[in-house]
């Protein structure tokens, strides 16, 4: 069988100018928790992913065998996280030419648009269009299937790394304290927002997967309650001690030595250290730089916009839909339910992002190493960006 | 009947040293909305309140004719707001008294355990029995409710008073803008808390009365909602327009001019001008002053505790059940439903106050007038205290 071989050379590919994985570092991800998404071991024609819809309340895995089957998993929100979508549109454009019964270009633009404001959906689309060139029907998706592997490989390296940074500061804190090293996080730059590791909380597991005493206030982060839903889960997946606050909670935290370190993901990152994040991530920094907590930030390169300078300015915030807001989805007695919580007559207004002013940032955590959220900082670690 | 005049006599007394509701005050208080407790108009041994664990859903008032019926409305929280569960237990000793079953001391007693940690619950019953003194039985009864009506009485009086002051703040900002005037407040310190006009709110609606365009970011207040369900809730009974918003976006809000003014309340004001308050409160705050925005707190003296300086190292803070932040209660299809949001297996911690620091506070609006949140300034309005 062609595949398994073909899927070595692109690993090694993608992890050619890079680190390795250590053995406890693989024994980590592989005993404690599947990765996002993954081919079918036996049938290279099925990806499968998990429905992140069902979690906390149930895992439940999806098989996707069609281009469409991986378009409304998109749409959906089967699958969510920059880093995902991206993989997960790769992987839909190569399941799309194996049905070989649309033209490549009408596939290509129908996943594009699957959720149009992720751009990583875009690039991966495109970069599975450039790896397969001129190829005919059958060596196209073979390409694709190449590439596809490859930007799921490169992800995960990525976000690997940035956990080795990363846990430098949690080491250095361990160092000096007693008892557990508390982070506080926001949303979930986890690995479910990725393919494995996450980005914020790529530090935490490589802490915990070396020994070192690690809690975890796993902010609720409303109103779609990434935090309580799916951060959480993944923490205890990975056995890390964690406990989940409502949003309001953190500065009250802090303000009592209760947080160590502040560590969050990233959308879009600026030329200038500018971050912008999950609605209320800018809170928790006011409170992180108020109460002297080193508020530090996992940010892959890709999450780098070299063409914007004034995140407050110049990054325009989805407006998401009051009904986030005005209605929530739990487990009830017997099923998950829907239930609202406002009065019917209120109107709520849901933007989905803020912006954190680089002043209130420590440090930027890439896969290139730390650096002050400066543009000099990230040009020392990106001088090709100059 | 000797009620009536009793109580215009006692309401005469009450407003003695204080100034008078406008005409206007009084349509628009009558006109939109009940308080939220009352002598039934025909049977004087009755007590009317709000089932308020039923808001936003449903409007249901409770007759209580117990004191046990006013002990349960209290411990099961169908009242809530330190003056409202005040002027309950304090009508609660008068309908025991009118049973002549109980001796007053163990009915006093059983009234303050009803929710041990409201201080307002053990001042209203010790004044209760001041009132009373060595009167008989039956004149004990009309002693209590005269004193049960003179404390409500003078809760209206000084939100009313919070509303006279604050509403100038208003004035100044509708002075120099055009638009509506946008105040950002948090939890409810309503007129659902108190008795009528609330403390955060009175400046609104004594605004909103005088037909100044104002508009009410209402945050939601994880855990327990009380914006989204309360706060909404009579903003809309009373026609003052306003938007729910999660706790996350109000600094996104503030950084974008969003808010020109933030009002909130109190549950405890310290000599130095900390002030406690619902949690995330502090994170507001600091939004506020890396953004330029007013922060104003309603506070009224009775929440000024003058024997504490350091409000974060000297008031302990309650901490409340985790549950209330992995379940959440709302309108499901056909019935209110409580529905868990977290993972069974992960832990919650659940602080429900926390501590704004004097000098991010730009001033207390008191039924005395406005002053800054320092020593001198609540001394300037509260000489007796020095």
């Amino acid at each position: 069988m062609i595949w398994s071989n073909f899927k070595a050379w692109q690993v090694a590919r993608a992890l050619a100018s890079w680190g390795r994985p250590t053995f406890r570092e693989k024994k980590l991800m592989a005993t404690t928790f599947k990765r996002t998404i993954w081919l079918d071991e036996k049938d290279p024609t099925i990806v499968h992913i998990i429905d992140q819809r069902k979690l906390p309340h149930s895992y439940e895995t999806m098989a996707l065998k069609t281009a469409d089957d991986a378009i409304n998993a998109i749409a959906d929100m089967a699958v969510r996280g920059a880093p995902l979508i991206g993989a997960t549109g790769a992987y839909g454009v190569y399941l799309g030419l194996l049905e070989e019964k649309e033209e490549f270009r009408s596939l290509a633009e129908r996943m594009k648009r699957a959720r149009p404001t992720a751009v990583n959906l875009a690039w991966a689309v495109d970069r599975i269009a450039e790896a397969i060139g001129d190829a005919g029907s059958a060596g196209a998706a073979q390409r694709a299937l190449g590439e596809a592997e490859a930007i799921v490989e490169e992800d995960v390296e990525i976000c690997r790394q940035i956990g080795v940074h990363g846990l430098r500061l949690i080491e250095e804190i361990a160092a000096r304290k007693q008892g557990p090293v508390n982070v506080l996080t926001h949303c979930n730059a986890g690995s479910l927002a990725t393919i494995e590791w996450g980005t914020a909380t790529s530090p935490i597991y490589h802490a915990h997967e070396k020994g070192i005493p690690i809690h975890v206030w796993v902010d609720e982060t409303r109103p779609r309650n990434q935090g309580a839903s799916l951060t959480a889960y993944e923490l205890g997946a990975h056995g890390v001690p964690h406990t989940v606050i409502v949003d309001n909670a953190g500065g009250h935290l802090m303000q009592h030595g209760e947080v160590d370190l502040v560590l969050v993901g990233t959308d879009r990152t600026t030329r200038t250290g500018d971050v912008c994040n999950k609605i209320g991530t800018y809170l928790k920094a006011l409170a992180a730089s108020d109460c002297g907590v080193p508020f530090y930030v996992g940010a892959p390169s890709p999450s780098i916009d070299w063409s914007v300078r004034d995140g407050l300015r110049e990054i325009p915030i989805e407006e998401r839909s009051g009904e986030e807001v005005s209605y929530l989805e739990g487990q009830g007695a017997s099923a998950v339910t829907r239930v609202r919580l406002t009065p019917e007559a209120s109107p709520c207004v849901n933007p989905a992002f803020d912006v954190t002013p680089a002043r209130l940032v420590t440090g930027l955590i890439t896969e290139r190493g730390i650096c002050p959220a400066t543009e000099e900082g990230l040009l020392s670690l990106f001088p090709e960006n100059a």
